[in-house]
């Protein structure tokens, strides 16, 4: 099961917080898939989040949320900026999927981004982020900003374009897309039946 | 607990099938209301429904909507025109909104766009769905015509602007909005809890 995500994407912040758990349960495999959300918007000729120019859209999108978030007993702040910067996250994410550690740094990305109101493009807070996960921040924050890593980074956005991810967060499983943070039950209902059914 | 819909808006589909049930089992008075988006749409600059605009976002919609039907064991054929012109089913479902057979239409008029694949907009449709409930399909398509039912169907889709409806389906209960087939239960939740503290 891939979870494909952006870290400036609001709804992500929810799904991001569950599906570490949920994939668990279930017996699912989890795959952290980091990509930009930037430029498959810029393709669709929006320069910011449809959040931002879609008003009405915009505003239901953030009173969900809150809804969503205090339901599922899960704090939120609405970022004084949005959306921001998450290139750097994205490309440390991307670097270190394979890690152990990488779901509780996506998680803890989101949480300064949307419970702290933290500005995540910046280094010094993705830094103090991986100290105190207990590692050598310099070097990762080094080697996510090493050409190598960079691209392949971008290979992964080009990767949900081919696969059609056109959002964020977006759910993979078995060649089927899941978007949304609503959606996340129906992937695991999905990846059930093929198990019993393969 | 009142139910925005347009009749083209394909996740309106599931979301008209089911709410009537549910909310009757939930002891909540539900009151339909039809509105357009095609207007809401053309302020934001669009001419036909984003599904078509977003090519990926469409794609994604259709597949979607066949699992979610399927789920729900909900009949479906995907419609060969997309979006189809509910215009003339709007202003009788707003003209008769108050009818005790209003369900019955709505959810007519929408097998008859998803499942059967057969043109709503055609008055002789619509009209042969009405003579199967029982009525004088001809009177009641008249009256959907004049200018007052015209007028009405103009001020409910300022209404849901007002109310900040973008999208359908929307259900409204105690001002919050919630969109989508996938927050009908969020939606009966806060019903539920406004029930018990008012």
């Amino acid at each position: 099961m891939e979870f494909w995500f952006e870290f400036a994407s609001t709804y992500s912040y929810p799904a991001a917080m569950r599906i570490g758990k949920l994939a668990s349960e279930a017996g699912a495999p989890l795959e952290w898939r980091p990509f930009l959300l930037g430029p498959i918007f810029a393709k669709q000729g929006w320069d910011t989040s449809p959040f931002n120019i879609y008003a009405a859209k915009g505003n239901y999108m953030w009173r969900d949320l809150e809804r969503t978030c205090d339901e599922l007993g899960i704090a939120f702040r609405k970022p004084t900026v949005f959306p921001r910067n998450g290139l750097l996250a994205a490309r440390i994410a991307c670097t270190f999927a394979e890690a152990p550690w990488v779901g509780d740094f996506v998680r803890g990305v989101y949480v300064a981004n949307f419970a702290r109101d933290e500005e995540i493009s910046d280094p010094t807070v993705l830094g103090s982020l991986l100290s105190n996960l207990g590692h050598d921040a310099s070097a990762i924050v080094e080697s996510a900003q090493a050409s190598g890593a960079k691209a392949m980074l971008r290979a992964q956005t080009d990767k949900a374009v081919e696969y059609g991810i056109f959002g964020s967060p977006t759910v993979r499983v078995d060649r089927e897309l899941f978007w949304g943070n609503d959606r996340i039950e129906a992937a695991l209902r999905w990846h059930a039946r093929r198990r019993l059914h393969p």
